[in-house]
Protein backbone atom coordinates (compact mmCIF):
# COMPACT_ATOMS: atom_id res chain seq x y z
CA UNK A 1 0.00 0.00 0.00
CA UNK A 2 1.02 3.57 -1.19
CA UNK A 3 2.03 5.70 1.78
CA UNK A 4 -0.87 8.46 2.12
CA UNK A 5 0.84 12.13 1.32
CA UNK A 6 0.77 15.20 3.63
CA UNK A 7 -0.05 18.63 2.81
CA UNK A 8 -0.01 21.26 4.72
CA UNK A 9 -1.65 24.60 4.52
CA UNK A 10 -0.11 28.39 5.38
CA UNK A 11 -0.55 31.74 5.37
CA UNK A 12 -0.88 34.36 7.55
CA UNK A 13 -4.51 36.30 8.82
CA UNK A 14 -7.11 36.97 5.85
CA UNK A 15 -5.22 35.22 3.25
CA UNK A 16 -8.26 32.77 2.65
CA UNK A 17 -7.11 29.29 3.94
CA UNK A 18 -10.90 28.17 5.11
CA UNK A 19 -12.06 28.47 1.40
CA UNK A 20 -8.39 27.23 0.48
CA UNK A 21 -9.39 24.29 2.53
CA UNK A 22 -12.53 23.40 1.28
CA UNK A 23 -11.26 23.58 -2.14
CA UNK A 24 -7.96 21.36 -1.81
CA UNK A 25 -10.90 18.81 0.14
CA UNK A 26 -13.07 19.03 -3.20
CA UNK A 27 -10.13 18.30 -5.21
CA UNK A 28 -9.33 15.20 -2.88
CA UNK A 29 -12.99 14.06 -3.35
CA UNK A 30 -13.33 14.09 -7.00
CA UNK A 31 -10.41 11.49 -7.22
CA UNK A 32 -11.76 9.35 -4.42
CA UNK A 33 -8.28 10.28 -2.58
CA UNK A 34 -9.30 9.21 0.95
CA UNK A 35 -8.50 12.09 3.31
CA UNK A 36 -8.09 13.22 6.71
CA UNK A 37 -8.27 16.85 7.76
CA UNK A 38 -6.90 18.32 10.77
CA UNK A 39 -5.04 21.85 12.00
CA UNK A 40 -2.47 23.06 14.31
CA UNK A 41 -2.05 23.81 17.02
CA UNK A 42 -4.28 20.48 17.70
CA UNK A 43 -4.96 18.15 15.73
CA UNK A 44 -5.92 15.22 18.76
CA UNK A 45 -7.81 15.79 22.26
CA UNK A 46 -4.63 16.94 24.28
CA UNK A 47 -2.92 18.70 21.25
CA UNK A 48 -6.39 20.56 21.59
CA UNK A 49 -6.36 21.21 24.91
CA UNK A 50 -2.57 22.56 24.27
CA UNK A 51 -4.09 24.85 21.95
CA UNK A 52 -6.42 26.29 24.37
CA UNK A 53 -3.47 27.31 26.60
CA UNK A 54 -1.28 28.93 23.59
CA UNK A 55 -4.58 30.81 22.24
CA UNK A 56 -6.50 31.55 25.04
CA UNK A 57 -6.51 35.31 26.23
CA UNK A 58 -5.73 34.87 29.82
CA UNK A 59 -4.41 36.98 32.85
CA UNK A 60 -1.00 35.54 33.57
CA UNK A 61 1.21 36.01 30.25
CA UNK A 62 2.34 32.84 28.34
CA UNK A 63 5.98 33.46 27.96
CA UNK A 64 7.41 32.99 24.48
CA UNK A 65 9.86 29.87 24.87
CA UNK A 66 6.86 28.17 27.04
CA UNK A 67 4.19 29.44 23.94
CA UNK A 68 7.38 27.58 21.77
CA UNK A 69 7.59 24.31 23.76
CA UNK A 70 3.90 23.92 24.55
CA UNK A 71 3.26 24.22 20.20
CA UNK A 72 5.65 21.67 19.77
CA UNK A 73 4.26 19.02 22.85
CA UNK A 74 0.86 19.40 20.71
CA UNK A 75 2.79 18.77 17.47
CA UNK A 76 4.60 15.91 18.89
CA UNK A 77 1.41 14.26 20.15
CA UNK A 78 -0.75 15.14 16.51
CA UNK A 79 2.40 13.59 14.39
CA UNK A 80 2.68 10.74 16.79
CA UNK A 81 -0.79 9.83 17.42
CA UNK A 82 -2.68 10.92 14.04
CA UNK A 83 -0.35 12.06 11.07
CA UNK A 84 1.99 9.04 10.83
CA UNK A 85 -1.06 6.61 11.79
CA UNK A 86 -3.05 8.03 9.05
CA UNK A 87 0.01 8.46 6.37
CA UNK A 88 0.17 4.11 6.97
CA UNK A 89 -2.85 3.41 6.52
CA UNK A 90 -2.58 5.45 2.68
CA UNK A 91 -4.98 8.18 3.65
CA UNK A 92 -3.81 11.55 2.98
CA UNK A 93 -3.32 14.05 5.49
CA UNK A 94 -4.34 17.89 5.17
CA UNK A 95 -3.51 20.12 8.05
CA UNK A 96 -4.49 23.85 8.55
CA UNK A 97 -0.78 25.15 9.89
CA UNK A 98 2.67 23.13 10.93
CA UNK A 99 6.02 24.23 11.36
CA UNK A 100 6.32 27.19 8.96
CA UNK A 101 3.65 28.65 10.69
CA UNK A 102 6.04 28.39 14.06
CA UNK A 103 8.84 29.61 12.07
CA UNK A 104 6.23 32.76 10.73
CA UNK A 105 4.85 33.67 14.43
CA UNK A 106 6.98 32.93 17.01
CA UNK A 107 9.95 33.75 14.64
CA UNK A 108 8.91 36.37 12.48
CA UNK A 109 5.90 37.37 13.99
CA UNK A 110 6.92 37.41 17.63
CA UNK A 111 11.00 37.85 16.78
CA UNK A 112 11.51 34.73 19.09
CA UNK A 113 15.41 33.61 17.99
CA UNK A 114 14.98 31.00 15.25
CA UNK A 115 17.81 28.89 16.99
CA UNK A 116 15.46 26.99 19.43
CA UNK A 117 12.78 26.49 16.53
CA UNK A 118 15.12 24.89 14.59
CA UNK A 119 16.41 22.48 17.31
CA UNK A 120 13.00 21.82 18.45
CA UNK A 121 12.05 21.05 15.12
CA UNK A 122 14.59 18.75 14.96
CA UNK A 123 13.65 16.92 17.96
CA UNK A 124 10.23 16.24 17.78
CA UNK A 125 10.29 15.73 13.48
CA UNK A 126 13.75 14.55 13.36
CA UNK A 127 13.85 15.24 9.56
CA UNK A 128 9.73 14.54 8.98
CA UNK A 129 8.44 16.92 6.90
CA UNK A 130 5.15 17.45 4.74
CA UNK A 131 4.95 16.56 1.30
CA UNK A 132 3.35 19.37 0.02
CA UNK A 133 3.11 23.04 1.64
CA UNK A 134 0.86 25.59 -0.12
CA UNK A 135 1.37 28.88 0.94
CA UNK A 136 -1.17 31.30 0.58
CA UNK A 137 0.88 34.55 0.18
CA UNK A 138 -1.46 38.06 0.86
CA UNK A 139 0.03 41.54 1.67
CA UNK A 140 -1.23 42.34 5.40
CA UNK A 141 -3.01 45.35 4.50
CA UNK A 142 -5.34 42.82 2.19
CA UNK A 143 -5.36 40.12 5.05
CA UNK A 144 -6.44 42.43 7.83
CA UNK A 145 -9.31 44.56 5.53
CA UNK A 146 -10.56 40.21 4.69
CA UNK A 147 -9.96 39.15 8.60
CA UNK A 148 -11.24 42.25 10.09
CA UNK A 149 -14.89 41.09 8.49
CA UNK A 150 -15.21 38.27 10.94
CA UNK A 151 -15.95 38.53 14.57
CA UNK A 152 -13.79 36.58 16.45
CA UNK A 153 -10.69 37.49 17.40
CA UNK A 154 -7.99 35.65 19.38
CA UNK A 155 -4.73 36.98 20.98
CA UNK A 156 -2.68 36.45 17.95
CA UNK A 157 -5.20 38.47 15.63
CA UNK A 158 -5.11 41.44 18.15
CA UNK A 159 -0.99 42.26 16.76
CA UNK A 160 -0.20 44.48 14.82
CA UNK A 161 0.04 44.91 11.27
CA UNK A 162 4.11 45.08 11.42
CA UNK A 163 4.09 41.21 13.19
CA UNK A 164 2.32 39.92 9.92
CA UNK A 165 4.26 41.84 7.92
CA UNK A 166 7.80 40.14 9.45
CA UNK A 167 5.14 36.55 9.52
CA UNK A 168 4.90 36.80 5.36
CA UNK A 169 8.91 37.62 5.03
CA UNK A 170 9.57 33.91 7.28
CA UNK A 171 6.74 32.26 5.17
CA UNK A 172 8.26 33.64 1.87
CA UNK A 173 11.67 32.74 3.51
CA UNK A 174 10.46 29.04 4.50
CA UNK A 175 9.32 28.71 0.60
CA UNK A 176 12.64 29.82 -0.64
CA UNK A 177 14.40 27.08 1.47
CA UNK A 178 12.21 24.57 0.30
CA UNK A 179 11.29 25.11 -3.20
CA UNK A 180 10.71 21.34 -3.89
CA UNK A 181 8.02 21.25 -1.14
CA UNK A 182 6.36 24.42 -1.06
CA UNK A 183 4.04 26.00 -4.20
CA UNK A 184 3.49 29.66 -3.30
CA UNK A 185 -0.34 30.60 -4.46
CA UNK A 186 -0.85 34.68 -5.09
CA UNK A 187 -3.85 35.14 -2.24
CA UNK A 188 -4.10 38.90 -2.92
CA UNK A 189 -6.09 37.58 -6.15
CA UNK A 190 -9.94 36.99 -6.75
CA UNK A 191 -11.52 33.92 -5.39
CA UNK A 192 -11.36 32.27 -8.55
CA UNK A 193 -7.75 32.80 -9.27
CA UNK A 194 -6.62 31.72 -6.12
CA UNK A 195 -9.02 28.13 -6.71
CA UNK A 196 -7.19 27.92 -9.85
CA UNK A 197 -3.71 28.04 -8.27
CA UNK A 198 -4.62 25.68 -6.09
CA UNK A 199 -5.91 23.22 -8.45
CA UNK A 200 -2.47 23.90 -10.60
CA UNK A 201 -0.84 23.48 -7.57
CA UNK A 202 -2.06 20.18 -6.24
CA UNK A 203 -2.79 18.81 -10.35
CA UNK A 204 1.22 19.82 -11.06
CA UNK A 205 2.98 18.26 -7.71
CA UNK A 206 0.53 14.90 -7.77
CA UNK A 207 1.46 14.42 -11.85
CA UNK A 208 5.34 15.02 -10.91
CA UNK A 209 5.09 12.55 -7.70
CA UNK A 210 2.44 10.17 -8.07
CA UNK A 211 2.62 9.56 -11.93
CA UNK B 1 19.93 43.56 48.21
CA UNK B 2 20.79 39.95 48.20
CA UNK B 3 19.17 37.48 45.64
CA UNK B 4 17.28 34.81 47.76
CA UNK B 5 18.01 31.28 47.55
CA UNK B 6 16.61 28.74 45.36
CA UNK B 7 16.32 25.04 47.28
CA UNK B 8 14.69 22.86 45.86
CA UNK B 9 13.59 19.35 47.16
CA UNK B 10 13.80 16.14 45.21
CA UNK B 11 13.09 12.29 45.71
CA UNK B 12 11.10 8.83 44.32
CA UNK B 13 7.34 8.13 45.56
CA UNK B 14 6.87 8.00 49.64
CA UNK B 15 10.10 9.57 50.54
CA UNK B 16 8.74 11.98 52.69
CA UNK B 17 8.96 15.07 50.82
CA UNK B 18 5.78 16.42 51.98
CA UNK B 19 7.31 15.90 55.92
CA UNK B 20 10.30 17.52 54.63
CA UNK B 21 8.57 20.33 52.68
CA UNK B 22 7.42 21.42 56.41
CA UNK B 23 10.57 21.28 58.12
CA UNK B 24 12.21 23.35 55.74
CA UNK B 25 9.42 25.79 56.00
CA UNK B 26 10.08 25.47 59.76
CA UNK B 27 13.60 25.95 59.35
CA UNK B 28 13.56 29.53 57.33
CA UNK B 29 10.41 30.80 59.87
CA UNK B 30 12.39 30.14 62.89
CA UNK B 31 15.46 32.40 61.04
CA UNK B 32 12.76 34.80 59.63
CA UNK B 33 13.78 34.17 55.69
CA UNK B 34 10.81 35.43 53.49
CA UNK B 35 10.52 32.83 51.35
CA UNK B 36 8.01 31.25 48.62
CA UNK B 37 7.06 27.48 48.32
CA UNK B 38 6.43 26.04 45.06
CA UNK B 39 6.02 23.08 42.92
CA UNK B 40 6.51 21.20 39.90
CA UNK B 41 5.11 20.68 37.48
CA UNK B 42 3.30 23.85 37.88
CA UNK B 43 3.75 26.99 40.80
CA UNK B 44 1.70 29.60 38.51
CA UNK B 45 -1.60 28.96 36.72
CA UNK B 46 -0.90 28.52 33.04
CA UNK B 47 2.16 26.06 34.88
CA UNK B 48 -0.66 24.25 36.57
CA UNK B 49 -2.67 23.95 33.90
CA UNK B 50 0.02 21.78 32.07
CA UNK B 51 0.63 20.08 35.35
CA UNK B 52 -3.26 18.62 34.58
CA UNK B 53 -2.28 18.25 30.79
CA UNK B 54 0.58 15.62 31.72
CA UNK B 55 -0.74 13.89 35.48
CA UNK B 56 -4.18 13.35 34.62
CA UNK B 57 -4.97 9.33 33.73
CA UNK B 58 -6.81 9.79 30.66
CA UNK B 59 -7.92 8.00 27.28
CA UNK B 60 -5.55 9.33 24.78
CA UNK B 61 -1.82 8.45 25.82
CA UNK B 62 0.39 11.54 26.47
CA UNK B 63 3.75 9.94 23.99
CA UNK B 64 6.61 10.51 25.70
CA UNK B 65 8.26 13.48 23.91
CA UNK B 66 5.03 15.31 24.18
CA UNK B 67 5.08 15.22 28.03
CA UNK B 68 8.73 15.96 28.40
CA UNK B 69 7.92 19.25 26.16
CA UNK B 70 5.01 19.92 28.30
CA UNK B 71 7.15 19.42 31.52
CA UNK B 72 9.60 22.16 30.54
CA UNK B 73 7.39 24.64 28.66
CA UNK B 74 5.56 24.77 32.21
CA UNK B 75 9.28 25.05 33.96
CA UNK B 76 10.00 28.00 31.68
CA UNK B 77 6.41 29.67 32.48
CA UNK B 78 7.51 28.78 36.24
CA UNK B 79 11.03 30.54 36.46
CA UNK B 80 10.08 33.62 34.34
CA UNK B 81 7.03 34.17 36.23
CA UNK B 82 7.63 33.00 39.44
CA UNK B 83 10.93 31.67 40.48
CA UNK B 84 13.25 34.42 39.26
CA UNK B 85 10.98 37.70 40.46
CA UNK B 86 10.85 35.90 43.79
CA UNK B 87 14.83 34.76 44.23
CA UNK B 88 15.12 39.14 43.26
CA UNK B 89 13.20 40.24 45.53
CA UNK B 90 15.47 38.96 48.02
CA UNK B 91 13.12 36.17 48.60
CA UNK B 92 13.72 32.81 49.11
CA UNK B 93 12.03 29.74 46.94
CA UNK B 94 11.56 26.52 48.02
CA UNK B 95 10.34 24.12 45.14
CA UNK B 96 8.95 20.65 45.58
CA UNK B 97 10.75 18.89 42.57
CA UNK B 98 12.73 20.26 39.57
CA UNK B 99 14.32 18.96 36.68
CA UNK B 100 16.08 16.34 38.46
CA UNK B 101 13.04 14.93 38.70
CA UNK B 102 13.03 15.27 34.86
CA UNK B 103 16.15 13.05 34.43
CA UNK B 104 14.84 10.69 37.61
CA UNK B 105 11.12 10.31 35.98
CA UNK B 106 11.44 10.61 32.02
CA UNK B 107 14.73 9.54 31.83
CA UNK B 108 15.53 7.03 34.48
CA UNK B 109 11.94 5.76 35.30
CA UNK B 110 10.68 6.19 31.45
CA UNK B 111 13.58 5.37 30.06
CA UNK B 112 13.49 8.22 27.72
CA UNK B 113 17.01 9.47 26.11
CA UNK B 114 18.53 11.83 28.38
CA UNK B 115 20.16 13.82 25.30
CA UNK B 116 16.23 15.39 24.70
CA UNK B 117 16.22 16.79 28.37
CA UNK B 118 19.92 17.70 28.58
CA UNK B 119 19.41 19.89 25.10
CA UNK B 120 15.99 21.41 26.73
CA UNK B 121 17.73 22.24 30.13
CA UNK B 122 19.45 23.78 28.26
CA UNK B 123 17.21 26.08 26.11
CA UNK B 124 15.16 26.92 28.95
CA UNK B 125 17.66 27.23 31.57
CA UNK B 126 20.74 28.44 29.99
CA UNK B 127 22.94 27.42 33.26
CA UNK B 128 20.28 28.43 35.42
CA UNK B 129 19.99 25.94 38.49
CA UNK B 130 19.12 25.80 42.34
CA UNK B 131 21.69 26.90 44.76
CA UNK B 132 21.01 23.75 46.61
CA UNK B 133 18.99 20.37 46.24
CA UNK B 134 17.91 17.98 48.97
CA UNK B 135 17.83 14.88 47.74
CA UNK B 136 15.51 12.39 50.00
CA UNK B 137 17.10 8.83 49.22
CA UNK B 138 14.83 6.29 49.48
CA UNK B 139 14.66 2.39 48.75
CA UNK B 140 11.52 1.86 46.42
CA UNK B 141 10.12 -0.97 48.36
CA UNK B 142 10.32 1.07 51.66
CA UNK B 143 8.95 4.23 49.36
CA UNK B 144 5.77 2.31 47.99
CA UNK B 145 5.43 0.76 51.27
CA UNK B 146 4.67 4.52 52.90
CA UNK B 147 2.86 5.69 49.41
CA UNK B 148 0.54 2.85 49.53
CA UNK B 149 -1.29 4.50 52.40
CA UNK B 150 -2.05 7.49 50.82
CA UNK B 151 -5.36 7.10 48.73
CA UNK B 152 -4.31 9.19 45.62
CA UNK B 153 -2.76 7.59 42.77
CA UNK B 154 -1.89 9.61 40.10
CA UNK B 155 -0.81 8.48 36.53
CA UNK B 156 2.96 8.29 37.16
CA UNK B 157 2.13 6.58 40.79
CA UNK B 158 0.53 3.48 39.11
CA UNK B 159 4.05 2.04 37.45
CA UNK B 160 6.11 -0.67 38.64
CA UNK B 161 8.70 -1.05 41.23
CA UNK B 162 11.53 -1.20 38.36
CA UNK B 163 10.22 2.12 37.47
CA UNK B 164 11.09 3.93 40.83
CA UNK B 165 14.49 1.96 41.06
CA UNK B 166 15.67 3.10 37.98
CA UNK B 167 14.64 6.85 39.01
CA UNK B 168 16.62 6.60 42.43
CA UNK B 169 19.40 5.80 40.30
CA UNK B 170 19.29 8.41 38.38
CA UNK B 171 18.71 11.01 41.19
CA UNK B 172 21.89 9.64 42.42
CA UNK B 173 23.56 9.90 39.41
CA UNK B 174 22.68 13.67 39.59
CA UNK B 175 23.84 14.20 42.65
CA UNK B 176 27.65 12.49 41.89
CA UNK B 177 27.69 15.01 39.11
CA UNK B 178 27.08 18.04 41.23
CA UNK B 179 27.96 17.48 44.37
CA UNK B 180 27.90 21.36 45.54
CA UNK B 181 24.29 21.81 44.81
CA UNK B 182 23.54 18.22 46.21
CA UNK B 183 22.96 17.37 49.69
CA UNK B 184 22.06 13.42 49.61
CA UNK B 185 19.13 12.61 52.99
CA UNK B 186 18.80 8.59 53.89
CA UNK B 187 15.17 9.05 53.94
CA UNK B 188 15.00 5.45 54.80
CA UNK B 189 15.34 6.17 58.53
CA UNK B 190 12.67 7.46 60.79
CA UNK B 191 11.00 10.55 60.83
CA UNK B 192 13.35 12.07 63.96
CA UNK B 193 16.69 10.86 61.72
CA UNK B 194 15.47 12.25 58.37
CA UNK B 195 14.73 16.00 60.13
CA UNK B 196 18.08 15.79 61.71
CA UNK B 197 19.70 15.36 58.77
CA UNK B 198 17.78 18.34 56.69
CA UNK B 199 18.27 20.43 59.91
CA UNK B 200 22.35 19.60 59.34
CA UNK B 201 21.72 20.44 54.88
CA UNK B 202 20.80 23.74 55.63
CA UNK B 203 22.72 24.81 58.59
CA UNK B 204 26.21 23.41 56.88
CA UNK B 205 25.07 24.64 53.64
CA UNK B 206 23.56 27.75 54.83
CA UNK B 207 26.76 28.50 56.75
CA UNK B 208 28.36 28.06 54.21
CA UNK B 209 27.02 30.21 51.56
CA UNK B 210 25.33 33.05 53.92
CA UNK B 211 28.30 33.46 56.40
Amino acid sequence: MTRGCFITLEGTEGAGKTTALAHIVAWLEYRNIPYVLTREPGGTPIAEEIRQLVLSPRDEQVVPLSELLLVFAARAQHIEKLIKPTLNLGTWVVCDRFTDSTYAYQGGGRQLPFEPIVQLENLVQAGFQPDLTLLLDVTPEVGMRRASRRSAADRIEQEAMSFFQRAKQAFLARAESAPERFRVINADQNLESVKDQITQALSGWSELHRG
